[in-house]
């Protein structure tokens, strides 16, 4: 279908703004938004906030019953494919047939090959009207890192740096404190928050000894949305391929879990202080003594729909000449820091302009006195 | 004063408008506005469109009269205080007086310490109520360089960069073609026909053998407003220490002149080469064998009011490093080069944040494709 009316549009844009509610807190599980409108009003609505809690479906038919009412007959707009599985909770396309829904919108396909068309298949052979793609690139932003797991077994990876306008991250010394603003820094805590993982580079954490976690009291107004408890502390991934780590650093002391990934064992006796939230991942490191990052990424693919990445130069440059970045985040400040600042991608000698990495803006807003921008290396429809 | 009318600000801002009309075609006079006004009612307005010619309180009574009016009772306002000396025209502070105008209201006093105040003062001597500084940031960024060389000799110097997001002007094999798109490189065609010297290395002349004029067709809709003829061609000055130029780069098949300034003679052989639209300026180099800015900048500053410097990041940086240029405009394309592209500004090596050069942030808007930042380094007020 291509050409929907206003009130189906609207009727979307609602369930992808509940849907949107959920970022904080569905993962593992993609945010889910559903309206159910009957003659042209709206009945019941929901989103899905947590895994292994209701599905958006679910709730927004509670909040019709609920309300004494009855979804026979109803439209039920829904920002991703309803489930066809029997998981947690029965599927939420059986849900809306018992229901007696005569018409479901959807704004994209399940993501995962294997099932992508089940729900939609299901629903039609019970007579549902299924009309599907309304607002589809809306409703995948919602989703990139899930969907692109789900295709790919892969995280969505996004590289995070501050620098100043003539791209640099640090004085030559390392002294980068403060190159952004407040508004920028707290801004990359909502990022940290809505990350499965982080990584970053044992040289990072000798040089720099930053806890890495999320801190609630500079996460703004989305404390007002959501208690402390709610926010998921990202994975810490720290890249330590000669096992130079030990448990002295400030990262340790947070209790939310650490992964370290080295390309030899620890000494039992440096491992045995690690404390327990730390667990450990070794991989076989390149000629060149470094971690193989798709094979990395393919580990935390497992569990981890997206992943951050904040490190210096090197590494970060790494996964983008590699060609593993779907995204980076950039707050540049307006300052000026001159040659010998350190550089903020590592890349090869390029000879050519179309040798280097094609880059698409999408967005860009000024947060403070900073300005961010959004730029993707892979398009992820 | 400090409690401007409504009325007041909406004929200043009109004087201002006028003013502006001359950026291109004034120099080395200053950009000046006036509006003439009659119990509410605009009786006549002009503005200075070439030196030599009528000043703007000239034209502006001169359309008060052709409309077979009289400025008696009027008021005047002029975006630069009137002046008060016998050059090609008659002082105009006089012209007022004799037209029998009630009050003058002034943007900004004129910036040359010798003259200041004395226009001013005359008018007042003769009765005329006068009134001083009403929008004056506004009417002082028209003439930026006119008054920084009437303060202080030396002409309003900007540097010119284009860069990519990392702050890279060039991958390391110095190709740069292109990293910002043509409506940025339109924009700078602007900045050349508006300053009246331009500043380059032999290093660029020597690589990139560009011409470094201003190129009519690329001016937009300026060429709308004002015919080929009217714009100036800036004098184009390369910075060759050691007399290295010959006459063969294109530079030089550009009718308009071009200063080469060394350290050393040209041969003679070599010398008799070049056109005639080049001149010749020897200074003595400082013990690293480079062509002293300051003496340079004094030097261009008896004619120039505005220096575009458009050079590679060690001539650049040494200007900024010198504490001598005012304004940054930079040309910022959503790109990243990568860690081996070229610097845009050589700078000190920096052990604190606090020693860097602080800039402000003056403008920010998109140009096609690409950022423009206008930033600077000193406060022209």
């Amino acid at each position: 279908m291509s050409n929907w009316s206003t009130f189906d549009t609207q009727m979307m844009s609602r369930a992808i703004a509940l849907a949107e509610k959920g970022r904080y807190t569905t993962r593992p599980n993609p945010c889910v938004g559903c309206v159910i409108v009957y003659q042209n009003k709206i009945i019941g609505e929901g989103y899905h906030q947590r895994a292994g809690q209701g599905h958006a479906e679910v709730n927004a038919l509670k909040m019709v019953h609920d309300n004494g009412l009855s979804a026979e007959g109803a439209t039920a707009y829904v920002t991703l494919e309803p489930c066809s599985h029997y998981g947690r909770t029965p599927p939420c396309a059986l849900g809306l047939i018992n229901a007696k829904v005569a018409r479901v919108v959807v704004a994209v396909t399940d993501a995962n090959p294997e099932v992508s068309g089940r729900g939609i298949t299901l629903l039609r052979e019970a007579g549902v009207e299924v009309d599907v793609g309304l607002l589809c690139e809306q409703a995948y932003d919602l989703n990139l890192g899930f969907m692109k797991r789900m295709k790919t077994g892969l995280p969505w990876i996004t590289v995070k740096i501050a620098a100043s306008l003539d791209g640099k991250t640090a004085l030559s010394n390392g002294v980068s404190k403060w190159i952004t603003g407040s508004a920028a820094r707290a801004d990359v805590q909502k990022y940290r928050a809505s990350h499965c993982a982080l990584i970053t580079g044992v040289e990072t954490i000798l040089v720099d000894d930053p806890s890495l976690n999320v801190r609630y009291e500079t996460l703004g107004e989305l404390t007002t949305r959501h208690t402390k408890d709610e926010f998921f502390q990202p994975l810490r991934v720290v890249l330590d391929s000669r096992a130079r780590l030990t448990a002295t650093q400030q990262l340790f002391s947070i209790q939310s879990p650490i992964l370290l990934v080295s390309g030899c064992h620890y000494p039992e006796s440096v491992k045995a202080e690690f404390p327990e939230h730390v667990s450990f991942l070794q991989l076989t490191c390149d000629s060149s003594g470094r971690i193989p990052l798709l094979a990395l990424l393919t580990y935390l693919g497992q569990h981890a729909n997206s992943v951050l990445i904040e490190a210096g130069a090197t590494l970060a440059g790494a996964f983008v000449a590699q060609g593993l970045v779907d995204e980076v985040v950039l707050y540049q400040a307006p300052k000026i820091l001159g040659s010998h600042g350190r550089n903020m991608l590592q890349l090869p000698d390029y000879s050519t302009m179309e040798q280097t990495p094609a880059l698409q803006l999408i967005d860009e807003r000024n947060v403070g006195q900073d300005k961010r921008y959004i730029l993707r290396y892979n398009q992820p429809y």
